[in-house]
């Protein structure tokens, strides 16, 4: 099995993109990787995506977006694991390079969903969830969060406003980072207050779906270092799942999936959460942050939420989360947000976070999770040395 | 790189499925496929499904079936390339072990697609094409396959009654599989005449959309011995593109695809199309099987269709297709398609394709394409030493 790293990152503004088609928004993220990694032409493409054929009316986007970025005949196709999707593609290409199949691997994310909007949109998000027993009942995304963050604050007597600093910190970073949907701030105070969407779920709670591209290139780790300045290894790469239905989970407030993914990512490694210099959490919702943390090892059950309220996760704390604005604020494009994630930390690494560089990181871990944690898709990443 | 073997085929029967949902109609093909395998679990899953989202309102079917079938927390995701999806998801498990990543991986192919008619329908197979320039134009599958028919007719000069022995075999073929959707024969002569649907492409030239769902269980080839009484060896596995819209082709009348994923497995397994003793081809359209043929060196160009004519690709020929009705008589389940192919070969190979069991092979060859050729995944199976 060959160390496989990344030589080359992409990404388009993360918003409302009604101007462009989802091919063209993939080719952004495609002409940017490239240059980013100096190059003309991979041998494959992983794409992850979710929502293309409910949303653009547009499935098998690996022939399509291949041919249109001038790499006709390589192989590709597309990834899909609900929102996870963008970070099951890069565990693919993953297999792929590391298996020896493959030298050098694109892997595009790619989402266009705002286009649709109303219940059309709402029927899209609820053939991601488990159709015949939540979405026919009435339930959502937002919904579904919801009760997990009622029992949470029931269970735990954690207030609304103790989850105020999850969003603040992204909406902070967020105005650092020119890709991001949201670049305004959240005053402190203001949090408990917001337009309410399912209670106790409110308007400053969860992440926007966003229309955005993102892509990363991956080469065996021996070959990087002479592909690119600054390689970034993907030292752990697993995927794992959970029941479809929250209803059905062991524990609807303890996220398994993420709990095994980041169990093997961390073995793959060789390190646990003490290492780790700044994560990229799958923060759609605050509650998901909170438990998203007490799944990886860096809070105790009922204790999540603590790391935001004691200031911890901003970016001089001792786990910055969601450097680059997060879902939250750089705007969640479902499919694609796996690749931010990981285009994001590799950056960090690199020291090319520009305002939002937290300081010298070696270590960030990021965790993309598909309909509320069924999926998890936990990668580490370290600098090559 | 590991070298990787089959250890268990499952499928269930192929036509309309109007009684079960999605889930089940998977679940069906997993308890077959654990049985033959003589296991209980799997350490990884990968579905292969391209219309979930659109026809049953279903994506993330990864955690959804692995939940479902018992396997909670293993990895799991789906893969798609339009009724390539299959072959893709069999190729992504092939990278999986082929890693060192994974040991015993499930591919699971399912399609349910029959609930759905009408306008519906051809709206759900519209976004496998190109949606921009093929689909809103008016184009369908079978328009496409028709105008390819035409011009290969016309370039040729080869006439409508010259492709019915792909379909006289397919439907024969057929007869003697208790999994086949069409079990009825068609008469010599009457494939010229029968009704047309989208000139010159009629109701015996296409294959028929159906429910189904097939599955393997791979594991590392030096386990696979130890595993099961005739492990079938994994010998080639490529997937390869081309533009997705037919006219954007060099040439509609050249899978170019076809023909680059058929080199890479053929040198993967160190044979040419001389050493294969059958070919599960993609014989959605009679011009498809033809294009096939030429494609991956069976036939010169403008030739495909001689091997029909001849009557080599019956059971007792030298390249035996189609052996269990294919496409055409067994049905084509979009993303399960190719798993069934794999399935068929394999059965083959072991000496337990019952009636359709031709004369001791060694070698097979399966090819899984989308969207009339956009993506091709070519798999070269043999018997394990």
């Amino acid at each position: 099995m060959r160390d496989v790293s990344i030589i080359g990152v992409g990404q388009t503004p993360v918003g409302e993109q009604w101007d462009i088609s989802i091919r063209d928004l993939a080719q952004q993220a495609i002409r940017e990787v490239l240059a980013d990694a100096g190059r003309q032409r991979v041998d494959a493409l992983y794409v992850g995506n979710t929502l293309g054929g409910s949303v653009s009316g547009q499935q098998h986007l690996g022939a399509l977006l291949a041919d249109f970025a001038g790499m006709r005949g390589i192989e590709s196709y597309t990834v899909e694991a609900a929102e996870a999707a963008g970070g099951a593609a890069l565990h693919t290409a993953w297999l792929a390079v590391a298996a020896g199949a493959v030298d050098v691997a694109m892997v595009l994310g790619v989402e266009k969903v705002t286009d649709m909007v109303g219940p059309a949109r709402l029927t899209a998000h609820g053939s991601l969830l488990d159709t015949d027993y939540e979405t026919v009942q009435g339930a959502t995304p937002t919904a579904l969060a919801a009760l997990m963050m009622r029992l949470y604050m029931d269970r735990y007597g954690v207030g609304l406003e103790q989850f105020e600093g999850f969003s603040i910190n992204a909406h902070a970073n967020g105005t650092k980072n020119p890709y991001a949907m949201f670049r305004n701030l959240i005053k402190p105070g203001r949090f408990a207050t917001a337009p309410v969407v399912s209670p106790p779920v409110n308007l400053f709670d969860g992440a926007p779906d966003a229309d955005g591209a993102a892509a990363v290139i991956l080469v065996p780790a021996e070959m990087a270092a002479d592909m690119a300045p600054k390689p970034v290894r993907l030292a752990g790469s697993a995927v794992a799942t959970d029941a479809l239905a929250v209803h059905d989970r062991a524990d609807p407030l303890f996220l398994a999936a993420a709990n095994l993914s980041a169990g093997r990512a961390f073995r793959q490694a060789g390190i646990g959460p003490g290492d780790v210099d700044l994560f990229e959490l799958h923060d759609s919702f605050t509650i998901v942050s909170t438990l998203a943390l007490e799944a990886c090892g860096f809070a105790g059950r009922g204790e999540g939420w603590q790391l935001a309220a004691d200031g911890r996760i901003g970016p001089g704390g001792d786990l910055p989360i969601s450097t680059f604005g997060g879902l939250k604020a750089r705007g969640n494009p479902l499919g694609a947000t796996g690749v931010y994630q990981v285009v994001e930390a590799a950056l960090q690494l690199r020291g090319q976070a520009g305002e939002s560089q937290v300081p010298g990181p070696r270590v960030a871990l990021t965790q993309n999770l598909g309909s509320l944690g069924a999926t998890a898709v936990t990668h580490v990443l370290t600098l090559d040395e």
